[in-house]
């Protein structure tokens, strides 16, 4: 009888400490993974924290280009009202009737794309090519106020707190209000539950918020807020090269070492406040 | 003139401190898509860290279950040999006559099979149906010895040290020397390049090593060690339940929040050594 996937998991482990050691009850940060389907075929499998599945499913349509507007999704079906608990790792997705979807929209986005070469102008043309909304030019936050959101995500990251490692991302208003924060072993994934839940929600774009993730920010970060139309993301910790770059072409404010009092801006400062 | 990939990038920021403002010169972890091809045909592309790409090719083959050994690999060509920049993210794979490579041997190994659900028990079966050789048994290690191994790897960390935010693996043999250690931007892509050094130097199975991965160890990390036959894995922070449920199952010692003179045992204790 397979078990429920659960998003914290108890444990029995040892714990060694200066050479001497203990037994003790341990949470571990649950990972299984889950498939999405789009009609009955399979469309791709990702390992993640359970949890808030339909939002994962919806947000990475979303942000991989299979979809473009929330009213394309006719029903989201999680698995888990079914019998099974193996079920429970499936969300199933129905399109609108006429609902442009291509199965090639994922490998059209790919950067496997005969002729033109493989680097990082390929990577940043294939965001470009999808010709997305430019992010909100006349979104304004003061500066001093983006120092204090990650001390407001933290007092919500409920599975982090049990187990000690686990990545997040969460959405803050011009005031720096918490709208929404989710949790996942994948960075990617907590995005795109994040983003979901906006579609699904009817917030996009989200023209007027603040994305700010836990750890690195790569290219893949920057690329799904783009697709959301976040004009402001804030990293805990450090972009990579090709990030940046993109952040700089497609004009969206990224922020960097966001920690204590200071942070780094690699590009669009002009929509930080000072003084 | 596409640029060479590299694997830092230096780049003008803003640095935010306290109110003020200054305009700084900062280095970048570089970020970049490498495209590995068996014989002709495109088999994934992944965003990396350029460096190393021969290495992370190599790895990869092996822990997705492309190849089994050393000898099935005829040539491993990096693009960059040639003209165009944009060839220096792709790796060619020319595999050696009558190996036996199966193209769906990644599909195979994804756990979108159908007919058995979809769950972390699958996830675990796909690992086993491998009959890879279990971890080595005999191989003992002092407990406070891995205290030590994360402060011997930052030392050698020269891309982390500049940018501040890269993932790491390494390896270190009975007596804690370090044998190799490799940077990436992505965790999975700094243990396939560790694993590929060791394959491609004729090292496997590492039977008598330790694999420490800077941040969290998850389901994939776990699967990639023991595909490389080593008996420990031990991780800077938390382990994923699934990774911890594959451990226990295939008989693999892992280790989390490796910090100071404290950590955790998650499974296979019997192989440090205490007191």
């Amino acid at each position: 009888m397979p078990r429920m996937p659960r998003s914290v998991d108890l444990t029995s482990v040892t714990e060694w400490s200066e050479g001497k050691l203990r037994r003790v009850e341990d949470y571990l940060a649950g990972e299984e993974p889950l498939e999405i389907r789009v009609g009955r075929a399979p469309l791709v499998v990702t390992m993640r924290t359970p949890g808030h599945d339909r939002e994962l499913a919806a947000g990475f349509l979303l942000t991989e280009g299979v979809i473009q507007r929330r009213e394309q999704i006719r029903a989201l079906e999680n698995g888990s009202q079914r019998a099974a608990a193996r079920d429970a790792n499936v969300v199933r997705v129905r399109l609108a009737a006429g609902a442009r979807f291509n199965r090639k929209a994922m490998k059209r986005n790919s950067l496997a794309t005969a002729g033109c070469g493989i680097c990082g102008r390929a990577a940043i043309d294939s965001v470009r090519r999808r010709r997305l909304a430019p992010p909100n030019r006349a979104f304004r936050i003061p500066a001093a106020l983006l120092c204090e959101l990650p001390e407001r995500l933290v007092g919500t990251q409920a599975i982090f707190d049990r187990t000690g490692g686990l990545h997040a991302a969460a959405l803050f208003d011009t005031r720096g209000e918490l709208i929404a924060s989710r949790e996942d072993v994948g960075r990617h994934n907590a995005v795109d539950k994040v983003i979901g839940w906006a579609l699904l929600e009817g917030r996009l774009p989200l023209a007027e918020n603040v994305l700010l993730v836990s750890g690195r920010g790569g290219f893949e970060i920057v690329q799904k807020a783009i697709v959301a139309g976040v004009p402001v993301v804030a990293c805990v910790s450090a972009p990579s090269s090709l990030a940046v770059q993109l952040a700089r072409e497609l004009g969206l404010t990224l922020v960097g070492f966001l920690r204590g009092k200071r942070f780094v801006v690699y590009s669009g400062e002009e929509r930080l406040l000072t003084g």
